[in-house]
């Protein structure tokens, strides 16, 4: 490829890039429906050329930004735990880390906003990315207590999908009521319940 | 007050009432922002100038819509209790109503909807009215659970307001993932652990 083609290439892939970036908090707190093109154009200073230039639509857009966001949120959880220790210590650090705000994108959890704009809305793409973000999350966390039985650090007959929904649902449930109720109560509640229920499975 | 103008004045504020009645699951589906007037006059039969000479603006329409929603479902949630049973009992016959979806109104839960939909869009009406109704819901749960302490079926060292917290983060988060997945499995397992929880508190 000429040197000039690839530079060009490049600076088209790297604006790309950036409208995912600035995007995606738009989307996060205004939702898909109530997010206006004025708003994206807002956020990420383009023309509305300049973002259909490389999407198609702003729903295009919406799905990369939901999986620039689910990232974003993984990496941030994700990051509290330390990969050496023991699995019951890693589920512990990862429910402590909901103690904190995400701080690393505005707008809070994307799987939670996405799911709840569309659990009525029939079978759209961006349900589909909400629906396999939680079942991936599931999945991580039933991981973990399957590690966690074969160490014996939880009995066999522990339920590993039940658990883990149960876990994810008094997390996501909590974040809803201290965004609400704007104080990290029932975050702080919700963690000391999970990780003391943790404790005498 | 003269018949024929008694008559009128019945007559629209029976046209007013059923606005809102009619108005109410398009909101609860769609969310404030994803429903459009379109939508609205759909479901209400009417036209324009029909919906706006009794409502000011979508919003206040929007407003008395939550208020008719919330209702209708804590009509349903609490229709499960029986009053005469110990306290316990009732928080046990709360949660358990829990197990089957609410058949009162499309869209799901108003004050999850809405909660997560205004989460961060500053101090609206609406929001309040989330809050507001949230407020409601802890009072309800710490109501019972001091009933239940003061007969002895809780011990007195019970935190009433977090174990109130506990249990609607569990169900919240639970009613989402099951709407999201399609499955009553979350609520199934978020129901079974609340009723265990309670059971060794």
């Amino acid at each position: 490829m000429a040197p000039e083609l690839a530079k060009v290439l490049k600076k088209g892939e790297l604006t790309r890039q950036r409208i995912i970036e600035m995007s995606a908090p738009v989307f996060n707190r205004k939702g898909f429906a109530g997010c206006s093109l004025a708003e994206l154009l807002k956020a990420t200073g383009l023309q509305k050329g300049g973002i259909y230039r490389h999407f198609d639509s702003k729903e295009a857009l919406a799905l990369e930004a939901f999986d620039y966001a689910w990232e974003q949120t993984k990496e941030a959880r994700r990051g509290s735990i330390t990969m050496s220790a023991t699995p019951k210590t890693q589920l512990m650090e990862f429910i402590r880390s909901f103690r904190k705000p995400l701080e690393t994108l505005a707008g809070g959890c994307p799987l939670l906003n996405t799911a709840v704009e569309f659990d009525d809305q029939g079978n759209t793409a961006l349900r589909q990315k909400a629906v396999e973000a939680m079942e991936e999350w599931l999945f991580f966390l039933q991981e973990l207590f399957q590690k966690g039985v074969e160490q014996k650090e939880f009995p066999r007959s522990l339920n590993l999908r039940s658990t883990s929904m149960c876990i994810i649902s008094t997390l996501e449930g909590a974040v809803i009521m201290s965004q609400l109720l704007e104080t990290q109560e029932p975050l702080t509640h919700a963690c000391t319940f999970l990780e003391n229920w943790l404790n005498i499975l």
